[in-house]
């Protein structure tokens, strides 16, 4: 299947729902137990191979459950290059488990350089005369802010390599009405508006079998009314959710980005799957059931939103 | 000297001009005589060590020249793990050679990811229990398409480690027009004007004993009737100016994005400085010629354009 949008319909089918689980590495929230075996005079090795180890506990639990992971670039890159090898990784254990990687990087940029990034995340690079995959992810997410120039080598690259792109167009955070929510004189709409009609017609050359496209876009489940309209505005495009769970944004909430059929969006959670026990005390049997209650949990409690959904 | 903005006059004034060369990798475009030594059988060191010596080559000629080089780090990811060695390999030769140094990664994210970017390259990282600087440049682009929350955490890096960031304003794209060329109901002006008054308001508080502040722009070249507003709306503001030289923006359209002190704007060449030629045919003494003939080119042309700028 070489639609990115089929592969991850597909996936969703397979698990009995859509829900993301977000693998974003902090050190010091992570259990105390993990890594303790690396000495850290090795300080590189000991940062990569705690990051490796504490998203391989993970794994093993959530990839019998969920459909896709999404791996937040800027907590690998804060820990700079054995940060990035650990995002390697990580990557890897996840397509050895046969989930859907989504990067959430937010790239963007002019022309070739824009080009550079989809050839590291989705394509390939020209090393030494030879083309080969770089990261080689999914789906990466990016911003639409330098315009409709800046999002069609992804698309492109979408197209050549059967991968996915989701573009913000509606972010969760407090600050996005600053500029996602300026009503344009040219169409009395916000512009979040406009990017979905953007959206809608960048994915309109990448429809699968499964009726979705491969150019999706990003909406926060902090914004439920706007996510509405959205989804009317963007019927083939799959939404990804952030904002559920450790940013407010309930089940609830998240399910206005569903399609009535129930398909149509996948909903992230990291924090609040991942963290938020006492790292100093808890036990590696103690973490693998945490993990697994709270996903668990999610996808009932996000199962549950959508049928509700349905019956409404 | 603890204000970035005023690292950055002053270097500007030491070396007599405002122009940055941008150190953008793309293999296949570099001379055949560079990194011909690595065995391209162990190719993780053969990319990182071309890179390396391409741009240790490019470096010994401008550091005399130029106060600071650009980054885009784009085209080291797309070389993977080798290719961001290369990006930290790069960073050092150029610190060691007292070059201010800008890394463009419009980069940015929501809350706490936001601030995982700018510990990844202007302030620290928490490293079991340390705090621990990343790629520690000067200066990196940020994209304003979040809003002003997202943009915050950047803003206290840069005070807290004398650190500066350019916002995307208006870039030097023609697809630029789709998003930031938009009329906003609330204010009837276009979006880069209003992205212009927040980066002077956010720089309001990071203004170093040159008057200028380490919160600056990004305004492109090919935009120079716009660039003669965004001037005014942010006159503490240090503008960088993409699009010269390749993209076809000219030192007088440049010219646009200083003060009439001379000051306050940096242009930036990444192509038409170190690419261009013949690859397979270029001698090391030849495209050692050709980079110093260019920059020295370049210098001139700007200063030329800021001469008759002062004199009109």
């Amino acid at each position: 299947m070489n639609n990115y949008a089929d592969r991850l319909i597909s996936a969703i089918s397979n698990k009995g729902n859509p829900c993301v689980v977000g693998l974003d590495p902090r050190l010091e929230l992570m259990p105390e137990f993990i890594g303790s075996q690396w000495n850290k005079n090795d300080i590189e090795k000991a940062i990569q191979f705690t990051i490796r180890d504490f998203h391989k506990s993970i794994l093993d639990i959530v990839a019998p459950l969920v459909p896709a992971v999404k791996l937040q670039i800027a907590f690998y890159e804060q820990y700079g290059l054995p940060g990035l090898n650990a995002f390697v990784d990580t990557i890897r254990l996840a397509k050895e488990r046969n989930l859907i990687v989504i990067v959430d990087a937010k790239r963007n940029d002019i022309a070739s350089t824009a080009e550079a990034y989809a050839n590291a995340f989705l394509g390939k690079s020209n090393i030494f005369g030879n083309k080969k995959p770089i990261f080689d992810v999914d789906c990466i997410t990016v911003s639409p802010f330098l315009g409709r120039d800046s999002l069609q080598p992804f698309v492109k690259q979408c197209a050549d390599y059967g991968k996915g792109i989701f573009v913000l167009v509606k972010t969760s955070n407090p600050g996005s009405v600053d500029v996602q929510d300026q009503k344009l004189i040219a169409t009395k709409n916000p512009l979040y508006e406009e990017l979905a009609k953007m959206v809608d017609e960048l994915g309109s050359q990448l429809i699968g079998e499964s009726g979705y496209s491969s150019i999706g876009a990003v909406v926060g489940a902090t914004f439920p009314e706007e996510a509405v309209l959205l989804r009317k505005l963007m019927p083939k495009a799959i939404i990804l959710v952030p904002g559920y769970g450790a940013q407010g944004g309930t089940a609830q909430d998240a399910s206005h980005c569903f399609n009535p059929d129930g398909l149509g969006a996948v909903i992230n959670a990291s924090r609040s799957i991942t963290y938020g026990y006492k790292p100093k005390e808890i036990s590696e049997n103690e973490f693998q059931i945490t993990i697994h209650k709270r996903t668990l949990e999610m996808i009932a409690d996000v199962n549950n939103a959508l049928k509700l959904k349905r019956q409404s």
